[in-house]
């Protein structure tokens, strides 16, 4: 159920001191061959970290041949000296495999603007690799946590290829501004254009629509790296729909862990005339405090989200807009419908349904409410 | 100090029963001439309440004899028959005045998605009107009060003619959305489409950059009357700026009453490339849950910010940012800067300074931050 599920790979997670908790912090993935094609998506953010920088750097030759992730800092926004660290930390990682640093990915998270002690992190270089194993991959998972507070794994088994898989991130960005950081690795054998496009298009519809808090982190990566050693090829279609599979089960996961949080609220646009109509409205909702803590108080507020709607340049005739909460209909024609009293908002898990009327094309954003315990959890943090 | 400041005005405020409080709900207030030319801007929300829509549909012609305002109900939301309530109601006030409704400006702030007791209203127009007075113009602003703390009045001298004015809107979008309301008077003698160019280049610089949780209103409206009764006629610039000066008096008594809010925070963006560069990058820095509760925790997050420009489009090299909170500058070149440790951040007020680097322009968004008293009264409100 991990990154070392899939042939091929090997990993490890252990303390290299960077936490103040003692807790792990360091991991590595090794990818054992006998193919190293790989792919990767990286934040939006314009100011990206040292890391992610690296990997950008990288990953158009499309082989990568080791992941070393730590936590408890995210060397970002440190200048050319941190960009140094990056690189000093993949030559390392390299030379104890014995391929070039031009194949070892870095991922870090944790706080933005300060140095990594680097004699930690050489450290930890050194005892993950000495720690690798077959049966690593949970190790690995556990070492990138941060606010997490369940490591997350997955493996999908597709037609004679699996797809594994771990993530970080606690669905509402944490102090410090936590970072989504997620690993794929797979058997199949696959080139790093197929694995490219797969990848994006997997993303695009599992990662890419999960909005926490509608902040966006400097060092978010997501990786995916294949050993070719099932010997499996599998067809295009079949590899896209396992990676996507991995990527919704990671990031269900992730939204499921959002400390802070008491609802998963699920926003399913409909009937919009484009795609991008339908994530722009959900977007919109997702992010509009007003309906944010509407949820948290357990109230079927109809009215805020259709003034989140209107902020949008989607296709729509606010005289034409329906909601429904819980699938109760409580907004029919952008005016009252059905008794708000019938919305059972008492459960964890919450639906709205916007129905445009504008066209036939849909699309879901998973959100949070928004807390007394979110606001704790990144003001009471001290830096 | 008040709407009934320039010559030519009337006002009143009184309780209609529209609030369960008891409290003031219905104000009016009338132009009585020589002339009556007005302007108005409105909302930018595609849903837009009864009120917006009436009033959008009658300010062509460019003159409002009075506005009839309440608070305890927006009429948002309410299809045809909440926009037929605003017509009646505009037309009982036009009949008592011996105006065609066409000159009467209707504005209300309460619950979304709620008729109004029409009953109440009505009332409310014949004891408004019965107690219209020349110094009314106090008892108007307390009767448009929701969640607002105290009521906001201005008045500006110009040479020779005066502008008044009035507001609600508590800073902070409040329960059931609450709306910004503005109204404003002048004795000046101005042609409606001078007045409207005057309204419109004070309100990009003073309303529309007071944003205090990205969240707009359907019910927005700033409204400019006009007398004539001083016989003056202002060169243009001239009623801009006295225009300008009472839109940025009313603007700062908004977010300085900023309910569940322990911060003003003013972002001053510099050396932008355009205008709208540093407008987009302050809005970006407002809007960021990350960044509004560093503010609430005493936080000195340069990253977080850094973090919330790079979401942007504007021009700017992530590795050429410096910013400053409270003028000491812990960013320079995107890295670390000065120590944190220096900066203040005690007091109410709070200035964030971003320089990009990448023109002339600048721009300023005032804005608050984001607390456990926000979440409170956004959640626990009941409707």
């Amino acid at each position: 159920m991990t990154v070392t599920g899939p042939a091929g790979f090997r990993a490890a997670g252990v303390t290299a001191g960077l936490k103040a908790s003692g807790k792990p912090d360091v991991a590595l993935v090794v990818n054992d061959g006998p193919r190293y094609d790989a792919a990767a998506v990286f934040t939006s953010n314009r100011v990206r970290a040292a890391p992610v920088q690296w990997c950008e750097s990288i990953i158009g030759r499309g082989v990568i041949s080791a992941v070393f992730l730590n936590s408890g800092g995210a060397n970002a926004c440190t200048g050319p000296g941190g960009y140094g660290d990056t690189a000093d930390t993949a030559a390392h990682v390299g030379a104890l495999l014995a391929v070039p640093a031009e194949q070892i990915a870095i991922c870090s998270t944790g706080l933005i603007g300060e140095r990594l002690p680097m004699d930690k992190i050489a450290a930890g270089v050194l005892a993950s690799h000495a720690a690798l194993s077959a049966t690593g991959g949970s190790d690995a998972a556990i070492a990138i946590m941060t606010t997490d507070s369940v490591p997350k794994n997955i493996l999908i088994q597709g037609p004679g290829f699996t797809v594994g898989g771990m993530a970080k991130g606690a669905g509402m960005l944490a102090p410090g501004l936590a970072t989504m950081l997620v690993v794929l690795t797979t058997d199949a054998e696959v080139g790093s254009a197929d694995l490219d496009a797969a990848l994006r298009a997997a993303t695009r519809v599992t990662f890419d629509r999960v909005d926490s808090d509608g902040a966006t982190s400097t060092n978010d990566t997501v990786l995916l790296l294949a050993s070719g050693a099932s010997g499996v090829r599998p067809p295009q279609p079949v590899l896209q729909a396992v990676v996507t599979k991995a990527c919704a089960g990671l990031a269900h996961q992730l939204i499921a862990d959002a400390e802070g949080a008491t609802k998963e609220i699920s926003i399913q646009v409909v009937h919009a005339a484009t795609e991008d109509d339908a994530v722009e409205v959900g977007r919109a909702v997702a992010r509009n405090n007003l309906v944010k803590t509407a949820f948290f108080g357990g109230d079927a507020n109809w009215g805020r989200i259709l003034a989140a709607v209107g902020t949008t340049r989607a296709a729509f005739d606010p005289h034409q807009i329906d909601v429904a909460i819980n699938d109760v209909w409580i907004c029919r024609g952008g005016s009252v419908g059905d008794d708000r009293a019938g919305v059972d908002m008492s459960g964890r898990e919450a639906k709205v349904t916007i129905d445009l009327h504008a066209g036939t094309e849909q699309a879901r954003i998973v959100t949070n409410d928004l807390s007394h315990a979110y606001v704790h959890e990144n003001s009471a943090y001290s830096t």
